[in-house]
């Protein structure tokens, strides 16, 4: 049988979902149907939390009836081929379903590099955003006493406190000098990385993985310099790649990193396929190289933006590049990090200056509760424009980055800042005398004047 | 004896203290003398907290060490003349001190009307700036049992929480139909009012009050309406009025709302002399008239730019018009409010529409500690530029607010917001998906459209 839709989603995650919903909200006349390869899509970046927090992946679903509510069909299948002449989809089941647009939201894949000897033995986990994957791994945890975790990027450290919550014993092995490096520079990541290991998570930072041992079972991991750490489980969070066979297969061009290439406004090279989320390409803000941040946050604005150009473009609502935008939280402190780290910046060749500022998250610091609020800028120095800021923080720090967020994709200038009204309060925020956004301007602006 | 500086900044708030601490950044080379009437100045936003919070006043004082420490000279005296043609400021203790540029941060006095009858009884409070004034009053606190608060503005609404935290029988009573009925509109002040109720605070709005009882000490209050509700202390929190005095002696035009006349550079008419906080002219961002609304927040603002200003003028570094960004907390409860309120937009005779999103504080829902995150926006209906925006959240309502806040000073329209970058996390944000900031412009926006 041969179903026929207006726009036909397929991926059921925050992205393809957002897309539906943003589309059917813009084109309420337009038919919409959702096909996703799951009853239910997980929450992905509550994926962490279901291990010490959310005790179980129940509470971390995506619920359904927003799609529902809004007027869109759920499908359950598996795409297999794209017919773009015909302008019809294939699923695993043998439905096929006719599109006058297709949104791609596809997803990702846990990377399992293939040098990686022993990444087949049992007990090797990687983290997929399957319901089910996850329910058996969150059954087998009560088995494991040390378990591993390779790669220091958000997951594999949100992962690792969590399951140090639980009492595991938890080693991170990490190949960069410090864990979250990619996002922060060595002195906020040095500031982090404290905080993490106060906690009771192993942290060994600088040396890589050489293999993971045992015969049958995981019983260690052998690193580059010969030392051996043993362990009952290894989690594999080396990164994630783009879902785009289907895609190649139907001829829509990939770029270098294997995404899925799009405009400004989402589209493919085929003007009724759009792609969105983790297999979508997507360029940095300011270097405009292409970018492998992914990122629910940043699939989130490209589903709106695809959504709100399915039928006709508007040159207002474009993505233009991806400042990726990080936030977590450790016990009761926040970090956050946008757009480009100090080194970053100054390997793409911009000429910046830092301005940072280390204050506190209420006000006076007498108050209980209070944390230091450290902010780091990177500013160019010939425009003064913010190209990049970190922020450790109580847990004010996700809304702080999403200022700075703004302020980068609006390419506010550090004049810009000075000038601004920020609204304070003793039990909300820092103090508006030294509020630290305000303050790291101020010292980023002394050194470009030389002072 | 004659004193001399090239600086001299009279009043010791966080405007006076700011515009010396970020003049003597900007013009190292410059004298800087600050004149404080006390010996510590109060942190005026923590002035609540003192009361059921912090303990006592001692915990909320502004550190004299940040300004000797920069450099700047510290003295004490109550300014009682300007000499302004021979650029000399007089002290109450005969002190003279010769200035190049003056810096006014005089700050503002408790309004007492004069048309209520027993204001002058013995236990009748307003809550002045003053440490020794404060230190007497948290002294008196333990002989009273039933207290009236008269004014729900944010000052009354926090003292009332922390004096109903010391297990006192507070009552608000306030003229308008809801507390905070200025900075918030009906649907959100409706929603604060109950969370404010809940904890315990009776509050008596839409009457106002006919006269204060009492033969010597306060015995209750008479409402217009007859009533009448009984209190051992009556605390009178009916706004500030800017201190003045001095300044329109010595021949400085002050505006119909007593405060004195400044530019975008917070200069006065006289080019030596610049004012800032309390006791400066403010205009409204948007409706461009004289604003009366005074917060430690946009008296820093001021500072900042007056004190940038001081040598040489910056067509970057304006005062350009408050937002008037309100932020408070009651429990874990945090609320904010920046710009025009649909009520001000519509009576000022902007063309608008509001855009409403009821979501949550973290992701999944499903998470501890959740709150219940309500945004609304107040959009021009030509241009989509926002033009104020109210908060209910959790603690991260201050931050939220803050981006608010730059999003109107930026003149973001809602298809920038639609178009935005924003980070999430469980533990910090709402959900990328349903991002209640986001939202509201989406409802805006289709409103706009009409659908």
């Amino acid at each position: 049988m041969l179903r026929k839709t207006d726009v036909l989603v397929v991926g059921g995650g925050p992205a393809g979902s957002l897309a539906a919903v943003t589309g059917k909200s813009s084109f309420p006349e337009k038919k919409f149907v959702i096909v996703n390869d799951e009853d239910h899509s997980m929450v992905p970046c509550g994926i962490p939390y279901i291990f010490g927090t959310l005790n179980g992946v129940d509470k971390n679903l995506l619920p359904n009836e927003r799609l529902t509510k809004a007027g869109i069909d759920l499908v359950n299948g598996e795409l297999t081929a794209i017919d773009r002449k015909e302008k019809v989809c294939e699923f695993a089941d043998g439905e096929k379903i006719a599109y006058d647009r297709l949104v791609l939201a596809v997803g990702s894949t846990p990377v399992v590099p293939k040098w990686l000897k022993g990444a087949d033995l049992e007990n090797v986990h990687v983290i997929k955003k399957e319901k089910e994957y996850l329910e058996d791994f969150f059954k087998s945890l009560a088995d494991f006493k040390k378990i591993v975790v390779i790669g220091g990027g958000f997951i594999g450290v949100e992962i690792s406190d969590e399951l140090n919550k639980l009492g595991k014993d938890v080693t991170i092995v990490e190949i960069l000098p410090h864990i979250l490096g990619l996002a922060f520079d060595a002195d906020l990541a040095g500031e982090i990385q404290k905080i993490v290991v106060q906690r009771g998570v192993k942290v060994r930072t600088g040396v890589g993985v050489k293999q993971i041992l045992g015969s049958d079972k995981v019983e260690g991991i052998l690193l580059q310099n010969s030392e051996r750490i043993d362990a009952d489980a290894v989690i594999l969070s080396m990164g994630y790649r783009p879902n785009c066979g289907v895609a190649e297969r139907s001829g829509l061009s990939t770029n270098e990193l294997g995404f899925i290439r799009v405009d400004e406004y989402m589209r493919t090279e085929d003007p009724s396929i759009f792609a969105v989320g983790d297999c979508a390409e997507k360029r940095d803000f300011s270097t405009r190289k292409v970018s492998g941040v992914m990122l629910a946050s940043t699939a989130s604005t490209e589903a709106r933006i695809a959504g709100m150009n399915l039928y006709g473009l508007s040159v207002v609502k474009t993505f233009r590049g991806t400042i990726a935008i990080f936030s977590t939280a450790i016990g009761d402190y926040g970090f956050g990090s946008a757009g480009l780290t100090e080194t970053a910046a100054r390997k793409e060749g911009f000429e910046i200056v830092t301005g940072m500022f280390d204050g506190v998250d209420k006000h006076p610091s007498t108050l209980p509760d209070v944390h230091r609020q450290l902010i780091k800028l990177i500013v160019a120095r010939d425009s003064g424009a913010v190209l990049g800021g970190e922020v450790l923080s109580g847990p004010s720090a996700g809304e702080l980055v999403n200022m700075i967020g703004l302020i980068i994709q609006n390419r506010m200038t550090i004049d810009m800042i000075l000038s601004s009204q920020i609204g304070t309060h003793p039990l909300l925020t820092a103090p508006p005398t030294a509020y630290p956004l305000i303050k790291a301007a101020e010292d980023a602006a002394k050194k470009i004047r030389g002072v």
